[in-house]
């Protein structure tokens, strides 16, 4: 038998918590009975959303008493401490006990408390801060989100490494293909940092992926590259960026085709149609933020998803540890 | 009578070129009698697009056998030099010939040229690129869209000025409304420049505009500010990313609404609706980056518009000069 994989799961992180975190972990659990769930928040409100005869075996709850608020900056959230559950979600992988944790909280306190008790990864400087972004064929991962304002060339270079790394741990049997973001696609675009990065990334042999080159904003969603690396300034914006005309665009469709009565008759026929797209384009199937560069990888589920979303989160958790993203970063980076 | 507006327009930039260039003058000129076409071009090819007996006081043809084209590099497009149909329209606003200058040509050159033969405004330390960004209520200025990859406070809050003038030149009932873009809102976020940059436009007093401090991406729709003030590389990046978002989306929900024969029934029925949002988002609308800093503005259409496209552009150079868009920004550096 495989040896159970272990999640730490702050239970009070998000919106409408612990009621989603646990329904997403009850959800998670029909299709993974092979998971055990380190559960951190306060004891009896997640005992009156479980089943009355839970085993707790699969779902071993630590009562906490404090919980960081979204409204805490990461600094004070760090000094609330070690009674939180954040905290002692993050202390669960420290100490062995869980093989990932995974919070729908604060991500700035999330960042700051996972940096205050994990150890790097030995030769990365920087954590970055991924996520999944839909493209023509499937997915990107997108890295670093926000994580790092300021990065130099290594950064990057690390960057691609453990984007491809977590790509190759996510969809094991797809080829990494890793492109900078910049303002052009010939060798001269972009600033000396950019440059740097890809004079090493072009001469850096037994890498695991294939490296090609720049690409600009509009070519993140074309499908022909999959890991997509720039520093945590740009690539915040462009996220943002990406969701706000997303929003945008599906609101005026919206509209304009309830604006009248024919519309609204004819929208009622394509309503599967469009459903289609809604669920392709649905942020909870790549909810979840991956800050890696530590030596437990941390998720950051998103604050305002649901049950499903959060499921999908816990998803990832598994995939990277049964996949051993950890191991492969480690292995990649010292080649 | 009010002087007549006089528009240097380079015939032979961009795809289609001088048919489209041509084929948007005579469309512009409908609406606009008090325009004079300074044209720089093949004469035999223009004139083949010009009816008969065409008014030469109006359509000021020079011919020009020499061009500028897409594949050539700045360094190389400046070098082909004086003999070419942008260098002379570029040179026609600095003989004061013409009172702005459009080409939908290379951009890269089109910026070099410019910088070449025109002077900066007194205490603008470096030029812009802007251009339109459908919001909510109306449009953005945004800038910068990529002639500066590295940018200091002072050139963020000569930005904030030089487009809030554009706006207010080009929207006169409106109030220019700042903001920086940033990844968070924050007084925290960001890095020096921005943080710097952020205290300098606060402090500032008598400004043209109000200062709304910090957005970020998922807000530059949303249309509670119409200035957003960014360096060239993040602005190029968030242009090109919305632009594929956009590009995405409205190809996945064509594909879902085409896939079966209900789901086209039904989209033809919507049609009239779908096409009403398709307008609102037509590029061509708000086709037409503007380089800003210099003494005279220059206007450069999208390569791959079409006649209607560089119509629009001829409008965008029409109201700078009609609204005295130079003159705003000198009276408002000066400040």
């Amino acid at each position: 038998m495989l040896p159970k994989i272990k999640i730490a799961v702050d239970a009070m992180g998000g919106e409408n918590s612990p009621k989603k975190v646990i329904c997403g972990i009850l959800e998670n659990h029909k299709q993974n009975k092979d998971v055990i769930y380190n559960i951190f928040g306060e004891i009896e409100k997640i005992e009156l959303l479980l089943p009355k005869n839970y085993d707790k075996k699969i779902f071993n709850i630590t009562d906490t008493k404090n919980k960081i608020l979204d409204t805490d900056s990461p600094l004070s959230a760090a000094k609330k401490g070690k009674d939180t559950s954040m905290w002692l979600t993050i202390q669960s992988v420290k100490n062995n006990e869980s093989d990932v944790a995974i919070s729908a909280g604060n991500t700035g306190a999330l960042f700051v408390i996972s940096k205050l008790n994990l150890k790097m990864i030995e030769n990365i400087d920087k954590p970055a801060l991924s996520a999944l972004w839909p493209n023509k064929n499937n997915f990107n991962v997108v890295l670093d989100l926000g994580a790092n304002i300021e990065c130099n060339d290594k950064n990057l270079v690390d960057f691609s490494i453990m984007g491809s790394s977590l790509y190759k741990a996510l969809y094991p049997k797809d080829e990494a293909e890793v492109a900078l973001l910049n303002v052009g696609s010939e060798e001269l675009k972009g600033n000396e940092i950019i440059k740097k990065a890809y004079q090493e990334l072009n001469s850096k042999k037994n890498k695991n992926f294939s490296f090609h080159g720049y690409i600009e904003g509009n070519q993140i969603m074309d499908g022909k590259v999959n890991v997509i690396v720039t520093d945590g300034f740009t690539g915040n914006i462009a996220l943002k960026t990406a969701e706000g005309t997303a929003n945008f665009i599906i609101k005026e469709f919206k509209d304009s085709m309830t604006s009248n009565i024919l519309g609204k008759l004819s929208s009622l026929i394509n309503l599967k149609n469009l459903n289609k797209v809604k669920k392709k384009l649905d942020p909870r199937l790549y909810n979840g933020a991956i800050l890696i560069g530590l030596n437990s990888p941390v998720i950051k589920s998103h604050g305002s998803t649901d049950y499903i979303g959060f499921s999908y989160s816990l998803d990832v958790c598994i995939k990277v540890v049964k996949n051993n993203l950890i191991q492969k970063i480690k292995e990649n980076i010292s080649r």
